[in-house]
């Protein structure tokens, strides 16, 4: 990435960034993951603070290329909440070309929803799919059990092929089965966590993580 | 609350919240903490699948009180970063009043900051106390430990007083050193995490969990 494209830090918030790299790789030694799986896990332990992540974190195989792969191709992604968008580096988007859709912020979802007494997130990802978004996108889903489960059937059904899901939905309430039937699916690569934890930051740092990988290999 | 204030959550996502609630209530069992302060503990551990935060979270004597008498008087909220101002309910925020500033998204202030050469979040508050925000405020830090640090320059120099500090940056380097030099000052409420975890949906979680009582107490 050119120093233009990450105009949102400066020098002294990129030092920031190198020394607490530099100390995660000191505090853990982790022999199950890729270099690129642990540059993934390091950034995910870098936003949260949380050194279980090495652990919780699951890859598929060749997830994570098949996530550089797509942002190299300037793929569509589709987030289940505002927050992972608002997390974002434009820079980072900008430089890959890459655009953001929240299908949950369309009023037609909202309304969906309540006529049928369902999630917003639920009507959401199929309204996606209508729209033509999700083949060959990246998926990432930090809240939403209910979005990951209908993205799950659409693939399963042959509906729509995306190019990598990251499932890190947050909670106590479907989520962790959520995540379950997303790492047993064959049909698409995947990035999720283990149990209850997840959420919007740990989504934001999977694609960071996907988007400066991509940003050595594309000079 | 009315309603139309939680017009974001359908019934069913409403349902799913209540659940969960019940399922950490039944998971945890805490006597160190009050009754407001078990409800934002509660939330946070909603939003991050994590129960350690039952154990992490440090609240200055009457700073959920604190912050509800901001919320009801609609106090500007200041943010360090733009998720957690993405996160937040505008429904929520509309029924208080409630106006959401993230001074970092200032051109001038990261023109500043690399004239300076430091980082946009410290000169970020100083910019924000210039423009008289703070004083009565709601200050919510998810990310940057020098943005907190600050804040707590400003308040020890007596340049400024909010009405609640919500300081919960994340991270290995400064991040600790920071909440631990707010969890020392008594000339503000606070509501804090020790060692090193926290991040912008730990401060949008501990907002919505003051704004959920303040809604009780005003019909």
């Amino acid at each position: 990435l050119s120093h233009q494209d990450l105009s949102q830090l400066t020098a002294a918030g990129e030092e920031i960034e190198r020394a607490s790299f530099e100390f995660i790789d000191r505090m853990v030694q982790v022999s199950h993951l890729s270099q690129e799986e642990w540059e993934v896990a390091r950034r995910v332990i870098h936003t949260t603070g949380d050194f279980e992540f090495k652990d919780l974190l699951r890859f598929a195989t060749h997830a994570t290329s098949a996530g550089v792969a797509a942002i190299e191709a300037g793929a569509h992604i589709i987030t289940d909440v505002t927050m992972i968008k608002a997390g974002l580096s434009p820079g980072r988007l900008n430089h890959f070309n890459l655009k953001v859709h929240t299908p949950l912020s369309d009023p037609a979802v909202l309304a969906a929803a309540r006529e049928l007494g369902t999630t917003r997130s639920r009507i959401a990802m199929h309204h996606a799919a209508q729209q033509g978004l999700l083949d060959g996108s990246i998926i990432a889903i930090g809240n939403a059990p209910t979005a990951l489960l209908s993205v799950c059937d659409l693939i399963k059904s042959g509906a729509v092929r995306p190019a990598l899901v990251i499932g890190v939905p947050v909670g106590f309430i479907a989520a962790a089965e959520s995540k379950e039937r997303l790492c047993q699916m064959t049909e698409v690569p995947f990035i999720s966590v283990s149990g209850y934890k997840g959420g919007s930051t740990i989504a934001v740092a999977i694609l960071h993580a996907l988007m400066k990988i991509a940003g050595r290999r594309t000079p």
